[in-house]
């Protein structure tokens, strides 16, 4: 696993992949292995997409949107911009690849691709999980 | 719980916050709550520095080295860069508050501070381990 040197007093979770066929595959940190520059470049413009506050809040919005869906009628009344600017943040989003959307009347609904977070959760989550085990 | 509509055919692992402790300190995901303007506004800076290619590998590689910590001088030989472009992007990250350093003798060695990416993997883990559960 990662060995982070813990500088912090933080207390964190000591990472337990347990006994069970659940807490592994929740918990084992993934095999800590540097990324190749073919992965880097996948991942770079991911992080560069959410890199954005109002980015931020969008994802946050319909991740947390009852349903796990928002439409963006909703999404705009959350925020003091013009539904054109709304409209092109989504639109860096969903190219991107973090999110989807389908028009449905009037309106067009947006979630989350959990599949394309998990690969930047993978990155950041084993590391910040990780403690001072070997300092 | 985060809802997520999971449009894809992979099957994402069942978030169980488990019977014991450390399951639930790992596993539980957190309470599903859209950033609010000034938490996107602290969290935004992090995720650019971490939003290059350069970067991502500089931080796996200090997550993944033996010992939790590495050398500037082993982090050097790892990229066709030089080491001034090295240090540029090193110091990026340590402006941003994810990696901390110390000079001993010749070299500067890093190290990652989990604490702050604790703070980026808890927006984006939930949102990757959530499931179809109620589309």
């Amino acid at each position: 696993m990662c060995q982070i040197r813990d500088m912090s007093n933080q207390s964190l979770p000591i990472v337990d992949a347990g006994a069970d066929g659940s807490g592994a595959a929740c918990c084992a940190p993934l095999a800590c292995k540097p990324l190749s520059e073919s992965e880097a470049a996948e991942l770079a413009p991911l992080f560069k997409a959410i890199a954005d506050p109002v980015r931020l809040r969008l994802l946050s919005l319909i991740a947390c949107h009852e349903g796990g869906e928002a439409c963006v009628c909703d999404l705009t009344a959350a925020f003091d911009l013009t539904p054109p600017t709304i409209s092109h943040h989504l639109k860096v989003l969903k190219q991107a690849g973090l999110i989807d959307s389908e028009r449905r009347g009037t309106w067009v609904y947006y979630w989350i691709k959990p599949e394309v977070l998990a690969r930047m959760s993978a990155l950041i989550g084993p590391a910040s999980r990780a403690f001072a085990g070997t300092a």
